[in-house]
Parts: C-alpha cells; sequence; structure tokens
C-alpha cells in the first residue's frame, strides 16, 4: 500500500466540493487512500496574492459559467449559494477534532458540510447550521460546540493551514500525490495517469 | 457541417502552444473546423486585471512544473524558452495576412512558430527569426516583413485583440463552441463531450 493522497482543501471552494465527490473512488481504483484537510484558503490567498476567483473582472464571469459546467460534467449535484465566499473556521475546526477521534466520522461530516453549502445552500459559517450537520449524523452538538471553540482546535487549524501554504498550495482543491503537487479538479486525469504509471 | 470551434490564443501562452497541437484533431473527430486567432494576451491581462501566471508567487513556481507536465500527458514535445514572455506581435500581424491569402499556409505557419518558441526556444519577437519560419514554408520573407509593417496588419491584429476580449477571454487558450466559451487545454474534455452531446 502505497501513501495517501493528500487532499487539501476549503469548504468555501466549489471546484474542491466537486473534488470531494470523485477523489475517494479514484483514489481507490488504484488501492489508495485519501487525506482530507481542511484549511483556510484565505491564508494561501494572502501569501501568493491570488485574488478571489469570483471577483476578477471577465474571469470571475466565466469561473461562475465553469463551475456550473463543470459540476454538470461530473455529473455532480451543485447550486451556487446566495453567500459566498463563506468563512469556514467552524467547520473546519470540527472536521480536525473528529478526524482525532473517528476518521470514517470526520469523512461523513466532510462530505455533509460540503453538500449542505453547495447543494442546499446552507450557511455553513454560523455554528447553529454545523452543529446540525453534525448531530445529524449522531454527534453531540453541545460538545461539538465546545471544541471549534477550544484554544486547541484553533491551533491545529492554523498548523494545518500553514503547512498546506509551506507545501506550496496557492489554490483549492491541492492534491499531493508521492511529494508531486496538483491543482484543481481538472488535474484529477493527471493524477489517474500518474497513479497508473507511478509518475510521467 | 456547424460552425467552426473558435481557438483564441497567443503564441506566448505555453498552454495554447499544447493546445494548437491537439484541437484540430478534436474537432475532426466531431466533423468540424478550427478558426485560429492568435491575439495579444497582455490586453487581456489588462482588461481583467490578470498577472502573468509565472510572476505570482507559489502559483507561478507550480505553473512551470505544470506546464512541462501537461506537455507530457499530452506527449506533446516542450522546453520552456530561455526568454518569456515573449512579444508576439510580429508572427500574430504575419499570421492574419498569410490567411487572408491562404487559410492552410496560416495553420503550417502558427504550427512552425509554435513549436520553433516551445520546443526549439527561438526568439519569435525577433522579425529576422520570424522571418526566417516563412521562409522555410516557402514564404516570400520580404513580403512578410512588408506586410507586417502595415497599418492595416497593426489595425487587423488590434481589431482582433479587441473582439477576444468583448468576447470575454482574460486567458489562453480561449475556446468558443457554438457561444460557449472553454479556458484552458484542460478544459479539452469538456469540449469533446460538448460536441458529442451537443451541450450539457
Amino acid at each position: 500500500m502505497s501513501d495517501p493522497i493528500e487532499f487539501w482543501f476549503d469548504f468555501s471552494s466549489p471546484y474542491s466540493y466537486i473534488a470531494s465527490e470523485l477523489i475517494d473512488t479514484l483514489a481507490e481504483r488504484h488501492g489508495r487512500k485519501v487525506k482530507w484537510r481542511p484549511m483556510m484558503l484565505g491564508s494561501a490567498f494572502k501569501a501568493s496574492g491570488v485574488p478571489l476567483l469570483v471577483t476578477v473582472p471577465l474571469k470571475g464571469d466565466y469561473s461562475k459559467r465553469d463551475f456550473d459546467r463543470s459540476a454538470r460534467y461530473h455529473g455532480v449535484p451543485f447550486k451556487f449559494p446566495e453567500t459566498f465566499p463563506m468563512l469556514t473556521l467552524v467547520a473546519a475546526r470540527g472536521y480536525y477534532w473528529l478526524h482525532d477521534q473517528d476518521c470514517g466520522k470526520a469523512r461523513a461530516f466532510a462530505h455533509a458540510v460540503f453538500r449542505a453549502y453547495w447543494v442546499h445552500g446552507r450557511n455553513i459559517g454560523e455554528l447553529a447550521v454545523v452543529q446540525d450537520i453534525a448531530a445529524r449524523l449522531g454527534l453531540d452538538a453541545a460538545a461539538f460546540a465546545q471544541a471549534v471553540a477550544a484554544p486547541e482546535a484553533k491551533e491545529r487549524l492554523k498548523r494545518e493551514t500553514d503547512l498546506a501554504v509551506s507545501r506550496g498550495m496557492f489554490g483549492a482543491p491541492y492534491f499531493i500525490v508521492d511529494g508531486e503537487p496538483f491543482w484543481g479538479v481538472d488535474r484529477l486525469p493527471q493524477i489517474e495517469h500518474w497513479l497508473e504509471t507511478g509518475g510521467f
């Protein structure tokens, strides 16, 4: 069994959401696991000076069309939310807290958060909404709220975000496969080819 | 026979070069022609505020790695040139001058210019180099030099560039298929699917 694929993302990134619906199946075809790692994309944008895509003249209009079309192309349900971008601190902190207890629950939680925002337009920036998502998965909503407010949770997410940037991340999704970085859901075919050939 | 695919590009764009080696074959599979349209990408960058990719922190380093890897992925010879970016005014003006006389010669010229720069590292910003490329295709180098210096050639290229930006172009390659814009060589699979399905 080779190393897991690192999948760095922000819950606020539409292309990350699309990738989240595809990457595990792709990895499985090649006997790989995927390590999901949410981070704060704003910090990567600050480090690279990359602006928020939808705010760029011409490119922003195109990108909204491309989000929709890319989701249709991959057969993934998608609806651009009314509130965008979204500050996803609570969801990301909650993810790591869950992950350290139960990796499977954390994966289910991440899928639920992505879909709540990118399919159902829920405001995943609000603690109450994220607590509700957690509760529906059978998790303790009060313990969740306490955990994400703890200094350890804040530090953990900051550490993960710094690590992502130190590995060259400037946009999401950002994958690392055997040390090779791939940016964007549109690099999945190259990742697949990389896994098939052992690098090319 | 449906409308040709519009293929907007700058000879200075590495992803445009890769696309130039692939798009005609893709289009042929679906009974389509391709209309090649060089333009000055700097003007689109100015309109959108998009910076030159390789100058962006983190993203620039990644992109150089991605140029090479994408070329290998598509089986296209590629060597990042010593001089980059390149001002491609002369080549683009020459293209339109040739195109208005002989579409096939113009296509051969465009391929030769792309390969001279992206495989052999020749300085395609220099008139003498572009004249030499033209001469090897059996064209009259003196007539070529005269044509690209004429006010009509300058105006033509300016008009094409303005048209590209007015159609939403902010980066290259930029394709328009039946009114639908696609940006990037990584959108070729979506273009193929679009042609197969008549839009999705």
